[in-house]
């Protein structure tokens, strides 16, 4: 491919939309173009990449026995109902109806399509367990597009539905699938991608594990032990508060604390530290706005992801109506008003002589043990955020440092929430019906793409990895009008292609200038230089889009030993 | 692959609902699952034999310098507003609103999308001719799918856009694609579509051409001269019609016909042979309900494509109102009302002493002369449809030949339709701005598997060619409990896939009955047999899937022979 042909324009300039560095990288280098809110096109770099992506996901997906099938873009709504997802899932899922006025949806993930291909055929234990796979458009409707193709609307993504007879075979299958993910993030360049422990969601199920690039400009924040190594997303991770039971527990005591509304002013107000109070968080359920408060200690942070898990429904932060009975600014544990779901979060669990609001206008109490002034019987429940030098669930230190991640994939045991309420049964060794047990396994193409751009890049553009680089070799031939120059750079191109290799070859009339910084935002790994300075020498000069190494190789060798470089870099350091 | 792991159903019988035999293996050899009217989903058999076209047309596009780059399904309305086909399209385009409200639709082909991608970059005439293509799915709300993958809601398409800045650059890439195209289906296994001029209908753009596949069950009339090999599409293939004059004019006379109100009553009546009279057909316009009314000789049919050409807008026939004027059954080109659009077919050119109606109840004409009784300067126009046996309109002999066709592929010369009214423009050498002139190219993929299914079947299942064939070797170990063939068709197995061979493997331990059945629904072109009777003579046995050959081979050589057969029959027979 010839420089001066490839479609797309790059520009000098960041484009001032752009918060994080891959998105501004794709804009400036003409690998995408905007087309509407959340969807872009992409020119042949970009495509050159994401092919190159598919592929290693399509062979390491087969190589765990998955079978490459396609499902439709545009689905029935009924097929949607028969799970109960048509009307769980919010609004991210769209909906429309076609010109007879039959109900559509467009696909944002395909476990209803997964079982609808299957549940015919896999009505004997015989035909299990299998995987099948596709690599395929998917739409979710964001209400928040951000930074480029991080988080869009319209996306390609590899989704993997397996099927089985036991937890144990998924759960074996789960494990080869998460090394055939650590695989896929090695070969397309980020080793470094971590798994983590993850809350389900909506997906249903109950182990799921994310795939996280560390990077600050990530948008999802993990727990990760600097200890032990366990890591988990936020909502997965528990918060462990270990509290010391004064040796003296205060009396149950009313204070009149005047104008004070914030848990702050209520600590400073009675001189005590901020781990001896009580908070309280108001929610309604999206359901009917009935009230749900959380009590939790001062420091600690709700995870609502937590909070909607356990209660297992929708809940939006409370706008506390006139009579409800609650008293904002003042909400205490005790003496609530009955017919409100009060969740008390662990974090209060061995407190002792805490403030906390007396449900009553200007007051709060002092002296607030909870184990003796709450009910018999009341149960402690994990809804806190995980802190920062926090507990680590695993090895129990002070050992957690929250991170902040992009989630390049994920893999989740859905159980039999899809196979069960859509009806797909199996008969087992002994004649009798029973219901399959699914996993399930994403990975975004295009976010992939850009969050390899994320971790590999400089100031100047991408460095891509060999294995999903758009091309491999980019070729500068400088001062073309050189007879010589133009004539080796011309005859390097041609037997480079002939030898297979993938070569961009520059060969406008432009300034070096010009030619380099389109170089650098082009990002393929190896560039050849042919310049008069090095016909003198006979030789061009070889370097690293990554400045690891730069060498003159006589012409005649060039070839030979441009192989060679690209031999290397596509081994895995693993083969 | 083993043949036992393969997810999907075969089925003896043949679906009831299927009309055609592509439809129908489909559905029975288990390449496709129904999902919603015009959705499927395909298994894996056929997600590798689309999977291999693809690849086959990206060569092909890749070698007359075509770009991949891909485009979203999801596009913003605003976009499609700018060529005015937002609002120039019907049902088949699917429009919706988002979250948000904002108007969308899916793609049902990109012209505006390609625009909207190079238009900024495409600034200067050192820039063109380009071509960008790429392979994606599509929406089309048809509103009658049939016919399995021939006639879907949801496809995949290769769809291409080639910029240029003349006619004649234009003209010259569209004959580049036009051999390209031949080369893909003759890669395919369809060698034997042809190409026939086209109309472009709401593409707009004038010279264009389809790729048909004949077979009488294909959804396409096609006028082919089996003589000069002129080839075109009803709406593209000039109706010509001779008449000869009468040596003795009659004169205009009124007849009463009563209860008489079809052309073939009329004719009856009169005692006068069908091609003596003129018959009117009444159209309205969708716009505003305005007639049309079109006149043509009694035996030729209206083609309405032509008839929406001619007029530049959509038709419908006509319900006649009471109070039009039109007097239904007796309508003639002679005393019409005022206001009503009157098309004269070209059938009528040179014809005499016709029957026609009188504008009167109950009254028709004799004697109408076109040429004489029609207004002086009244313009003839081809709105006909063309017959069997008819003029060819290139060597003028009777040697007409009207076939059926699935289309497979079109290309078309678009002009500036789409770049004009969205505002694309260069710079040309002289600094004007220009507006560049476009060409577009169209391939289905699902449409294509499904026509070479068409093509290549017998009674018992597909006979997929070597070059898209799901894999390429079917090997049936049978009697797998001998231990010799389990042994022998192990090694085969692995042996030819060290060898890059794709194999499907059959040790099912069945009936060779079930076995050959499947294999023959599964359609692989080469079959290796494994059995205890071979074993004693030392040989497997190779044979064709289509029967045209049937060898028994030494075990030690099988490996090398298969290899032989495979790239013997990859190869095409041109190169």
């Amino acid at each position: 491919m010839k420089l001066e042909k490839l479609v797309g324009e790059r520009f000098k300039e960041r484009p001032s939309e752009c918060q994080i560095e891959s998105h501004a990288i794709m804009v400036k280098g003409g690998y995408i173009k905007y087309v509407g809110n959340g969807i872009y096109s992409s020119y042949m770099p970009l495509k050159r990449i994401t092919r190159k992506i598919e592929q290693i996901i399509r062979e390491e997906m087969d190589a765990i026995d998955g079978q490459e099938v396609q499902f439709p873009v545009v689905m029935p709504a009924s097929l949607w109902e028969e799970s109960g997802r048509y009307q769980s899932i919010g609004n991210e899922l769209l909906r429309f109806t076609d010109r007879t006025g039959t109900g559509m949806v467009l696909g944002m993930t395909h476990e209803e399509a997964a079982v609808q291909l299957v549940r015919e055929y896999a009505n004997t234990y015989a035909r299990y367990p299998f995987m099948i796979y596709q690599i395929q458009t998917k739409f979710r409707d964001e209400a928040r597009p951000r930074a480029g193709l991080i988080r869009v609307r319209e996306f390609t993504m590899k989704d993997a539905y397996s099927f089985h007879t036991s937890q144990e075979d998924l759960e074996a299958y789960y494990e080869r699938c998460h090394k055939a993910y650590e695989r896929i993030f090695a070969r397309a360049g980020i080793p470094e991608v971590v798994s983590v422990k993850s809350d389900s969601g909506m997906m249903g199920g109950s182990v799921s594990h994310e795939f996280m690039l560390l990077t600050p400009v990530g948008e999802d924040s993990i727990a990760i032990c600097r200890d032990c190594g366990f890591s988990a997303n936020m909502e997965a991770a528990e918060c462990i508060i270990e509290n010391e039971k004064d040796e003296k527990l205060s009396v149950l005591s009313k204070v009149y604390t005047p104008d004070i509304h914030t848990i702050e002013e209520v600590c400073d107000f009675l001189h005590m530290d901020v781990k001896k109070s009580c908070k309280a968080v108001v929610y309604q359920r999206n359901k009917d706005d009935t009230y749900v408060i959380v009590f939790l200690r001062g420091d600690i942070e709700v995870n609502e992801a937590k909070l909607r898990n356990l209660l297992g429904e929708e809940v939006h932060p409370a706008v506390i109506a006139e009579d409800s009975g609650i008293c904002p600014g003042y909400i205490g544990p005790v003496g609530l008003p009955e017919g409100i779901t009060v969740i008390i979060d662990s974090s209060l669990q061995g407190a002792s002589n805490l403030s906390c609001g007396a449900n009553e206008k200007e007051f709060h109490y002092t002296g607030f043990t909870p184990e003796r002034d709450l009910p018999a019987g009341t149960e402690y429940h994990d809804v806190g955020k995980i802190l920062q030098d926090g507990i680590c669930p695993v090895c129990h230190k002070h050992s957690i440092d929250i991170s902040r991640g992009i989630e390049v994939g994920n893999i989740f045991q859905l159980g039999t929430k899809y196979s069960r309420s859509m009806g797909m049964t199996y008969t087992d060794q002994n004649g009798e019906k029973q219901v399959p047990i699914m996993g399930c396994y994403g990975i975004g193409v295009g976010r992939l793409a850009a969050s390899v751009c994320e971790a590999h890049h400089d100031e100047y553009g991408p460095i891509w990895p060999m294995a999903i680089a758009p091309w491999q070799v980019h070729l500068c031939a400088m001062r073309i009008d050189n007879e010589k120059v133009r004539e080796t750079a011309d005859t390097l191109y041609d037997t480079l292609q002939q030898n297979g290799v993938e070569v961009l070859y520059d060969d406008r009339d432009v300034s070096a200038g010009v030619m380099f910084s389109d170089a650098d935002l082009i990002g393929i790994p190896l560039r050849v230089v042919v310049s008069p300075r090095n016909m003198k020498e006979d030789v061009v000069e070889l370097s690293a889009r990554d400045k690891s190494f730069s060498e003159k190789v006589p012409i005649a060798e060039a070839p030979g030993r441009i192989r060679e470089i690209i031999a290397k870099q596509l081994k895995l350091p693993a083969d």
